[in-house]
């Protein structure tokens, strides 16, 4: 018997594999292929013949978390206590689980959106807890008369993605009003606000849970540095919860994990005295801008892309293949890879749209685009 | 309400934190003080300027994963398949924490020996499973009739240590000789071998279970790198299972954790081809020769020490305080932090019993013995 019986590999570990079998240009699984900064590398170099090689601290690097905390007040003026509400992670994806599994109860039902990215709901099934999917509107904004008809005195979690994957949407002060609206009604009820492309927006600012006062008292805000610092391999993330719900999560995480990698967390707070994270913002922007110019002369119809370093496009005016089968028969007959996004959605909902990661060079997405074009 | 309404702290974190605030040498938390071999941490400073800085496929680094298959086969003769039998985790406690996740039930029972390692009781409740305490005989032996006297259609899995953390018992032929026994009548109980210390044993060679054809079917071996190659801040682990229960377990890791830290994984695939892991019982074999011999003068009484990098030591010819207590005091009125046993007794009996980590250099080992000989 299986505790996960509907759950088979996930999607971006079957693309990722295939695109290297077909020597496919590989947008499926997001990550960057761009180089480190140097500045970065070379404090990599330098930290290997240094006292770094050991466990450091349950929460986190203490430099680190005090540098991190100093981010958040920058960014969204939120002042946090590093000691107490903030944690060291191993990737976005320990943070969320960790927080679930801490938090959600036998029975408990916990919302996730729909569609939304695949890494939710194994958590909240492993706690014999229930996901409740609740659609979003057809241009993924939230709809939150549908998410309030779905609380209940169950309710333990509500999960937001902002930005969105796969959808590269954000959510607006409107949205955050409704929210906050709908939470008064459930004074109960957590928030999880999974903020990994937190720094990846483009026209419209990014709103962060920590910029909402009403919500901090009940809010678990996850990120991450793989995004922001082209290194998603190190998987160092972190987590920032109040104190009262902190204490519940480092009693999971210590016994999880125990600690994260010490080498990549130096790093790391030494290339924070350096940079400004925030800068990655443009930087995205340009390569969206420059990867839809690319594919204007194609038959893809591109989606609007807000934030994150994903582009939606529909295929329906090429193929009616399901999504799965349209990336399956990309790879093979185009040489690129996509992900479906069928398979963000719970019941595997086909729109005949597939999403690409634009986080390449240029000539990566050139090469990309110039096969793309051909496809009709 | 808590999810773990007993767990606290963990006593690693407690003493490692307390040396460091009153300037102790820190004999507590398992981590070696001794330099990282030079050609792993060239390794490491080369790498930095390669591309290793995104995720690494799911299950690990391929290179990395045959290598490890390599190691079993030399050190076990058993044979395995990296694909399916093996996957690299951030960590030995998370390859724990996901086992137990993966494959024990609402309800069921796991066996833990009394005393054993403080990180196995956490994931079984989080499962509503019930963790079943049984007792070591008094020279920490296993009893395998008192082990078999709780085994029952219930029992989902027995955890065993071996090398024994904080013991450093070692199981011997006839130990597995009566598990096999055990196991013959109970075909759906699955073994959890956690063998982190597999290459830290002095005068009897460890026997893994790797090398136990009647348990292979059944069970889940886990190791490290951190402690064999003096890096236990990088958190590099590894699990080997069957296909069947590798399956379930890959499941929660994709969304546990998703992959390892890349630059570590690339780096002690390098460090395989250069060293051999098993030389390592013999530089611990000095060190704890050495720090028994130190120890002579003191009032302290030296325990067995079989394996790992732990000597126990009584000190009821010194105090009766209780072992929380006497570790707070040597601390605080000897400068020397240790871990008191009680906390590896689920009923944190209190024997007297405290452990030192003589995973140091000389020089600690030798300063660290000064300040004990004095206690009295
Ligand atoms: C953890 S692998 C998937 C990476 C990612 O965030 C994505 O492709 O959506
Ligand atoms: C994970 S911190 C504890 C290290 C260790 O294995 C021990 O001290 O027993």
């Amino acid at each position: 018997m299986s505790k996960l019986p509907h759950i088979g590999t996930s999607i971006f570990t079957i693309m990722s594999k295939m695109a290297t079998e077909y020597n496919a240009i590989n947008l499926s699984q997001g990550f960057p292929n761009f180089p480190v900064d140097e500045r970065l590398t070379d404090i990599v170099a330098k930290l290997a013949k240094e006292n770094v090689h050991q466990y450091l601290p349950m929460s986190g690097y203490p430099p680190l978390l005090s540098k991190i905390a100093v981010l958040i007040k920058n960014s969204y003026e939120r002042v946090i206590q590093p000691e107490t509400e903030l944690l060291i992670t191993a990737g976005a994806t320990q943070a969320i689980f960790t927080t679930i599994q801490a938090l959600v109860e036998t029975n408990d039902e916990v919302i996730i959106l729909d569609p939304s990215y695949d890494c939710y709901e194994a958590p909240v099934l492993l706690c014999s807890a229930n996901p409740v999917r609740v659609a979003l509107n057809d241009d993924y904004t939230p709809n939150w008369d549908r998410i309030e008809k779905s609380c209940s005195s169950k309710t333990k979690m509500i999960i937001i993605n902002n930005p969105h994957n796969p959808t590269g949407k954000i959510l607006t002060e409107s949205d955050f009003e409704s929210l906050e609206t709908l939470l008064e009604k459930y004074p109960d009820i957590i928030l999880l606000s999974d903020e990994v492309y937190e720094y990846i927006t483009f026209e419209q600012k990014h709103i962060s849970a920590h910029s909402r006062e009403k919500l901090l008292n009940r809010c678990v805000v996850v990120s991450s540095f793989g995004k922001s610092f082209h290194v998603t391999g190190w998987k160092v993330g972190y987590l920032v919860a109040p104190e009262y719900l902190m204490k519940e999560i480092k009693k999971v995480h210590q016994f999880l994990v125990f600690s994260v990698n010490s080498i990549c967390q130096v790093a790391i707070s030494g290339y924070l005295d350096l940079v400004s994270v925030t800068e990655i913002g443009n930087f995205y922007q340009e390569k969206r801008n420059y990867f839809r110019q690319l594919l204007k002369e194609s038959q893809f119809e591109l989606m609007p892309c807000e934030g994150t370093y994903f582009q939606v496009v529909s295929y329906a005016s090429i193929s009616d293949k399901n999504d799965v089968d349209f990336c399956k028969w990309l790879i093979i007959e185009h040489g690129v890879a996509a992900i479906p996004i069928s398979t963000f959605y719970a019941d595997g909902k086909d729109l005949k749209l597939i999403r690409f990661c634009f986080a390449k060079d240029n000539a990566t997405l050139e090469a990309a685009a110039k096969k793309l074009c051909a496809v009709q």
